[in-house]
């Protein structure tokens, strides 16, 4: 690559100031929303799941969903959810976000800050366990424990959306779209690590929006200035002529790393 | 009374074609919604309940209502314990009131078939468990055991709606306005025959709305003429010109009933 | 089974004095339900689908879903879409119905008395159809043509719940929970004949929930008896000691057929 | 308290970077949705008020609520009188909070900018009214004169939530919860200052919730590291080491303080 | 028409089992939303009006309309008015309606049984009063006097969508498209006849909706056996082979009519 | 100017930290609330427009809207558009106001990210195009293309609420209240460029409600004093003691402008 004197700047790396990683987001939003719907897919007999049906039908108790996270991933698979008709709770240690949540959907989510306990208490009860509980840039914390996975019923379903960061349960194991679930202590799991591939036509969609307005800062401005002028780039870079320039790839590689100091 | 020779109609045996009670119902909404009012307050502390609030806050669970009965005062009840953010589930025999109730609620609800086992397993988990099994004319069934009220958290609040037709629930004996509560297995029961005395400018107003029809049809026509176009009015009949006409009457009087033949 | 004397009342012809097969009914709702979560999931990559998602998201726009018919089925398919975030389109030829779908969903659907035109034009463009045509006790009218379906979007799915009654489209022919699906003119056709064994727990319940009361009246009082109070009962007596007395049923089994008079 | 080199963070004064007191927060919100319970609860004839219910009945009025504060307290407020189905105004100088609350009730509840004139208009018609004034650390403002509740309905109901600040009415004083309500002008007062000890399960659970994360820094890092890494935590401490640190206690007590140099 | 043999059947008199114009009640739909929409519009300063946005904003009232009927019209409304942001008040002698507008708006929308003082205290503060009560088949009642007209604000806005059977207030007149407006005691009168002649592209397909069945029924099976097997055809039978058979036309022809014998 | 030594501070130069002009956003709010009544009325026939009715009614598909610009214009005509029942799509670049209006209407409106092609798709099939493309301080882009107009059916609407800053279609010029539209491409085009002066009763109260506080502060502080304590005004200043302090201005007036140094 030091040959090739290569610049990259690299989607999952750039960042806003506030923090945000603007060409995952949509990412996040179309697997949150995807959990749901895979979720409720793997709770039919047809893919040995426990045979219920998310919301009920009126007189049969609708399925117990239990989201933990309450970031964009959980939040989307909360809508979803909740428009199935399912009895929905979401935990998250920011009570900010449940209180959010609990404005817009006007009481008709369960919000709970989390806790060992009360994470059990709810989980082992759930129909679907979405894990959701992701950390920009860090392995997910396994909050999910075998013990509970052990005792929620048998053919429930646990789909874990933070799988790419190495999930959030004790029991979680990446798994691929031509072979997606595993049994472990009698729940499925279903730990795609790719979900939003599933549906490409509304990705692609969704990330193109995401991306478009970098592409054209670069096209307008060329490399260097569009990183001058928007630093959201610039802490994107992660080889800059040749050299990497990003910490954390250096490491991963072996290799030393370069401050960046950019041609004028 | 034969020798005053009244003629009198009583409301609440005022009766439409349908077999709907029309100047009961209004009463009816009233109580309902007053159920999952008062019950909220006999949930606090001041009053002795388990100190829970009805939609929890952000992060904290809600409280669980279970309604049974889905005619028209549990359906009020229902809409104003979702209203306060609580968990609500309803119970009913007949699956048509239930898929009404999930119509207009949107799934915000969960709605059960009854039967002992299923009313049961919903009640003891119950923070207020309100009682609105009504069957017209007849004293209401004991669906509620004693077992089940004895399983209840302690605190826990029971308003019995029924209670004017004896009580839905074995633990049932009728209260009043100045002293409305008693404890029986560790939960508060309020069982007040007369709630919608309670809101007596509410509950005027629809009285009269319901009740100013007739008067009207019986001060234009008089009250033979009224009868003779109006069967409800005919239904509602209890003496005529001093002769009692309506059976159950004459048979909790211990006294003997005549047909009526109209004066032309 | 002439020689067994047996008297059979089958599930599938028990009616109400309105028309309604109210055992049918909670299998309709189910299938309804089933119908718009099978759709969304044959709408992935994995399933060969268009690779669309339900609700798009932000920015994206959400996936277009006709259901034809708005009767159980069809009404309950509209819920779930409707909860996903999808477009949702419903036709019948029934205006009463869609006021009635206009009127709880606050004009979140888009309702459109049906003709061969109009159903064309809705379809063409819908990334999910739901056939829901369903005329109790006689076969679907193919209301939904070949060239219709031939003019969708490659990998659109076409779910046709009427398929127990023959389908409601030129291109529908039985599938099997183990073999769902097949491709004609581009599009995915789902068209199980048991929709409801996807999710047994939920269906049992449901079933449970319509047949009891009738179980129980049959029990109290004995079949005769259970037949000459409640005719319900009596319209579905297919075999009435050992003769069949559904003509329905003798005529497909080229048979004979016998007027019910009950013993005394 | 020098003598025991006492080094204390007080709840109430624990702060972050945007102003928000966290520790008190959970607390506002329980507090505005008992203040619209207690108000129904006051409303009614046995606790002799007007005699009015929340929501009225269909073909009978609601109540009138009027919020006085969009804050946290008078939007939870806002929440449970709306789903009672009462008329409810909202009322605060703060244009971004009505806009906010405009936004998740959808036109259900009216906001006004409030002004003497515009507040006296709205209060003077409100069955319930509802004081939700609080300026951080300060005395609340005395915005509802006594000519306005004067003005009020007789048997109408004021709770007054800022009353822990000295209340935001001129006929405002503390009052217990054994000993909750007094009239003034006609109006019933409610002017309990700890409100949320009404529902000490759920008030003890949200404010856990909100307290948790700060002891576990504390006990993980050591008082001093944890005041170092967050600033909320220095900013709420009262004594370091047994000297004042907090200028208002100091100047409340009559004392002086100390500018706080942690040891390192 | 006696010597050409006609045989006519009219839009407005076929007639359906229940009482229910079905040809008319599309119309209906459409003139009750348009009332809303024609009435915010003259409520602008361009057409004279107070000058008053239906929703208000965010710290400003919205309008107060008040709709006078609860039936096709007066439901759609309140449908578009609530859908303003407006606060809306519906009046009603028939309590089912009010519950029903209370089932589907969920409180949204302040419910009164109507009375002449109640609806002249809801009136006279009314920025918009949209009138719908209509009688089928009679002329409308004049509910509305002009004393409330009078003491409605100067620039309010009246439409009255009853004018077509002569108007529901005292003040009424007809006017027309192309002169659509006049002022009375300082309001606005509105009172257009033919309110659905303003969006023909939605009114034709409307009627086309509601008229095709019916078509087909007569181009398949000829007029007679269509009468004979439809009675709602066979009450909107205006003349048959040149013969009046409708009293109504021939009274008001100052003809004799004749009963129908339909041919066989 | 300068001999009057007026200092002045302008309206619509008054600017927060956060880049918000707050004297300004509550007419943006009416303007768009208005963009979306005033689309409706000139759909009407009688304005000759196309005939359609913005929310259909059961069985007849509702209107197209499209509405270009998400920002507080945008967002409060989506709100109008919404409530009348049309089918309502949204453009915006920035996809975290899209997120906003998919969480407070709930997948209740289509959000796109605008590109030219997606705008143009968009747009040739709305009966009402509502152009709410503000930039400020400058000249409104004109994303709307004459061929898009030209695209868009015969008797369809556009109102472009940017005229004020110019337009955002290449067919826009500024019309007045009392000339307010003209047909371009067969489009009618509504181009106002003082749409809150249509309800001058809500407008002038939104108004006072942004100004007064800082009328207030001025009449407190004296304007000096103002500037110094809320930089909101500084901002706003235009002229201080007869000398130009506003680049804008200066260069519009072909003038030179001073740095501002106020007297202590």
């Amino acid at each position: 690559m030091q040959g090739a004197q290569v610049t990259a700047i690299a989607y999952e790396t750039v960042q806003r100031d506030d923090g945000i990683l603007p060409l995952l987001e949509p990412m996040s939003e179309v697997a949150g929303r995807l959990a749901a719907q895979v979720g409720a897919e793997y709770l039919d007999k047809s893919h040995n799941g426990r045979g219920v049906l998310m919301g009920g039908v009126p007189g049969v108790a609708p399925a117990e969903v239990v989201v933990v996270g309450a970031g964009i991933v959980g939040s989307n698979a909360v809508k979803v959810a909740v428009g199935t008709g399912a009895h929905v709770t979401v935990l998250d240690l920011n009570v900010e976000r449940l209180r959010w949540l609990d404005d817009i959907h006007q009481g008709r989510v369960a919000t709970l800050v989390s806790s060992p306990k009360i994470l059990d208490d709810a989980a082992v009860g759930a129909d679907l366990l979405i894990g959701a509980v992701l950390v920009p840039g860090r392995s997910a914390p396994k909050v999910i424990k075998r013990s509970t996975i052990a005792a929620m019923p048998k053919g429930s379903v646990f789909v874990d959306v933070a799988i790419d960061q190495g999930g959030c349960a004790e029991t979680s194991r990446p798994t691929t779209l031509s072979d997606p679930i595993y049994v472990e202590e009698g729940v499925q799991h279903y730990c795609v690590a790719n979900l939003p591939a599933l549906v490409p036509r509304t990705s692609t969609l969704a990330l193109t929006n995401a991306t478009l307005p970098y592409l054209l800062e670069i096209a307008n401005l060329g490399t260097e200035e569009a990183m001058r002028q928007d630093e959201s780039l610039l802490r994107g870079l992660n080889t800059y002529r040749g050299d990497i320039t990003y910490p954390a790839v250096a490491e991963s590689q072996d290799q030393s790393w370069h401050e960046v100091i950019l041609d004028s």
